[in-house]
């Protein structure tokens, strides 16, 4: 399993006229969280995407708990449970301080950007990542 | 049941480097559509608003199916499929021309805005909404 | 001269914890008042960078006499005031109402795709915009 | 003069279908700059408005000189050159690298929010940022 932490101070433009973030906001939360977390595992997202591979996302669930606010201090936990396969699924908890703030799930798959069709994940991703799951 | 159709077209800022609407704007999208489904049933949502009610989105689901570009036309279909409680949820559809792009759910709570607290749904709003299902 | 009238309503994602429409979004709400005047006179801004077209801004001056809020209907004013040369200026009134609530002008500057370089107004967008100003 | 240097890695969301930064999202940008260097003089925003007072945009203007694309790691200097009125006065430049990728400049104003009225600015305020200019 891989876990990896980011952390994010809320921006003003990020807030809303209730003073909390923006539901959808946390959308862009979690990429950047996701994208972190690749790379603390020696994938830079940006050169997957120099390489041809796109890695849409096809479903996102979030339940939300308690709000954010504007100027918080918040911590994203990012958990990749499973290897990869044609897909890859990340799972997030937000928490500002011991406070859970909500709990998501985005499903992404690879995708070949030349022809447009899925694909399986690319074999230095998968070694990549089998690394963190060996001995499990 | 209601249903209620939001026509919108996609601006060039919510758009990515993929080109397509970037995954966390259809939030925005059906924010807009929801606003404007109440309003063809009556009820605005900024004067719930300042009669101190809020109504925080606690939970989101969408899967994607096919991404919309920039300057497409689409079609949001939104449908309150029950009538509240302390809660509503809005289901969404999102169509370019024949092509179903994705579906959604999102769950909202009424919220007392001077206590923080959850509340039901207030009575004006459930009468102006209940003509809608009578008869079903 | 060429004028056009865009209409909006704000949406809630874009006010800020002011209530205010956050002082940014207005950039997006002036690329839908460029595109849909373009649009007007003849000229899609998708079809411009099919052709391999790119129109980047390049200068943004805004000065705001009072906010928008949330549900407010808004109207912005384009003007394009001279024919493109290798560049071409928008400018922008919002009102809400009578209210005059900012005034702002963009810089564009034609840009070929391939090469990265600024190029001139290609010929069949200044003959479609031309037309607006003989007699002139 | 007060100089602080704010660091910022480009998001996915804040892209578009140029692969570029959207324009407007510098605002954004500048806004974290702006609050960073607050910070670095013992001034929290959010404290300000916590204790009534507004700070909201009234002018912006930047000249755009070469875009930043996805995963860029971009660099905002912000200046505060002369001590603040009723007005305060932030200026900044973008790099990436050794490249300047823009330059702008933000007027904000001092705004009592109970009266909705423009105020001078607030004396502990002005203490706090006086020290930056002392012997000069």
């Amino acid at each position: 399993m891989i876990l990896h932490t980011t952390h994010l101070r809320v921006r003003y433009a990020e807030t809303d006229r209730m003073g909390y973030v923006y539901y959808g906001n946390y959308a862009t939360y979690f990429e950047v969280a996701r994208v972190e977390t690749l790379r603390a595992c020696g994938i830079t997202y940006k050169s997957l995407e120099d390489a041809g591979i796109l890695l849409p996302v096809i479903d996102f669930h979030i339940r939300y708990f308690a709000p954010a606010h504007y100027d918080d201090e918040i911590r994203i936990t990012t958990a990749i449970s499973q290897l990869p396969s044609a897909r890859i699924q990340f799972q997030y908890q937000t928490h500002r301080g011991e406070t859970l703030l909500n709990e998501a799930e985005t499903d992404l798959v690879f995708v070949d950007a030349a022809s447009g069709k899925p694909m399986r994940c690319p074999h230095d991703i998968m070694s990549k990542l089998s690394v963190f799951f060996e001995g499990n």
